[in-house]
């Protein structure tokens, strides 16, 4: 499971103030614990719209790979926060967060993938906006990773986003997210899913239930990456359980060590 | 979901000094308990291969019954023990549980199911043992649907076990029955599909981890049963996050209920 820990982002309010602040050992503080809890690369959210935002990506990212040598997940729809944020990268190859089928974006974000030898995530959405039906998603899903693959993307860098919507706004969204995880994996098997987990909890109370059972339904679809939230112990643990589960962990030996090392609850 | 609560078994030491002693406050309780926290049936096993199985039944069925009227799933292989318990029933229509294709074993259970008018848990097993694919399982709950049905037992009466093997033992095991209640479930959705939960966990530590994810594994793939632990309080949570995200809980209105009522961890 490909583990993006979403810890580091802008819209949590201590990081933003570790941000603001410049606080040096509160990021790298939160970069380590979602390494050492098992985090496959670190997104970075610097915030939107406001005048510094590619300085701040360039900071974040100079201030946490003095620390760990975790992949950075480079998380801003803005092209010179990306590029900022590549630029001062050393860690081993990133993946930047996020492309979309809406033309504009596709056409900026396009050259840095190439230049900067990056993994994507790719949203499925387009210029005529969010879909609404399973139908939809998994044809837009196609069509980028057509248009990528023909850019010369390889498969395996490519990670697609269904765009999971909360389940509190139609009881139907939480089978879309699952489904179309399902039908996107059937006919691209290289490629990567990697689901916002947490967006399908947004609007009821005791969220952390939700994203537990969003989880292991989704890597049940075939899910195999999401960004989410590695400090989260019980969620972790649904991780190795749900591998061990589904055939990816030979024997529980994974599982069995996890279990040794206290990462179970 | 159809919560069948597992705790009244004599395979548990407490539950065996109780039913040995006729310990009347302490299975009551274990009944109780077990209604409060969301049983749909109540399962009774009063041992197997003991001299007096079938008063002990007798005994189980009429002290619970005095506390609570949730149906009961009648456990066990031998039907002197099945028939002593359906004739002390009072409750509401109880399942059978089990029988199988076996040749002795359903003729000698199928004349109770009529006689008692219940529900029957069917586990994917016959004549030639335990079978080892997925393939077998399905055409064997596929032949125990058409006896059954031709007998006059109604399609919703009918609970197939897939027969959970434990995911220590083959990597394979925890996906063949996911795919093994998917088939089913795809070919008969008036069947419902009830699984022995915990038989996935057997021979690893931190079990319950492990019965988590299986549980929503198992939903996703159209499980809509289980034989569980209802004072599992974590394990009941993820039955109503997993009902929401599945499209079974219409905004999420129960998962909220039980949200304000507590009962999620």
């Amino acid at each position: 499971m490909i583990v993006i820990g979403e810890k580091i982002n802008i819209s949590f309010k201590t990081v933003r103030n570790a941000v603001e602040l410049r606080d040096t050992a509160a990021i790298q503080d939160l970069a380590k614990k979602q390494c050492e809890a098992g985090a496959t690369y670190i997104d970075l959210n610097a915030g939107i719209s406001c005048k510094d935002e590619a300085e701040r990506m360039e900071w974040l990212v100079n201030t946490v790979q003095e620390v760990a040598d975790t992949p950075f997940s480079i998380d801003s729809p803005n092209v010179s926060t990306l590029k900022a944020g590549l630029k001062a990268n050393r860690n081993p190859k990133p993946v930047i967060n996020s492309i979309t089928g809406e033309e504009r974006r596709f056409q900026a974000v396009m050259p840095l993938i190439l230049q900067y030898n990056t993994g994507v995530i790719a949203l499925c959405m387009d210029d005529s906006g969010m879909p609404e039906t399973v139908e939809d998603r998994v044809l837009i899903a196609g069509r980028l990773i057509d248009r990528l693959t023909r850019e010369g993307v390889a498969l395996g860098d490519i990670y697609i986003d269904p765009m999971v919507r909360p389940v509190a706004s139609h009881s139907r969204y939480g089978m879309d997210s699952i489904e179309t995880i399902y039908r996107v994996k059937e006919e691209f098997p290289e490629v990567h899913i990697a689901c916002g987990l947490s967006n399908i909890s947004f609007g009821i109370p005791q969220r952390k239930v939700m994203n537990h059972a969003f989880l292991i339904a989704a890597m049940t679809a075939g899910m195999d990456g999401a960004i989410m939230d590695p400090l989260d112990k019980k969620l972790m643990s649904l991780v190795y359980a749900g591998e061990a589960l589904l055939g990816r962990d030979s024997f529980c030996m994974n599982y069995l060590m996890k279990c040794r090392e206290g990462l179970l609850e």
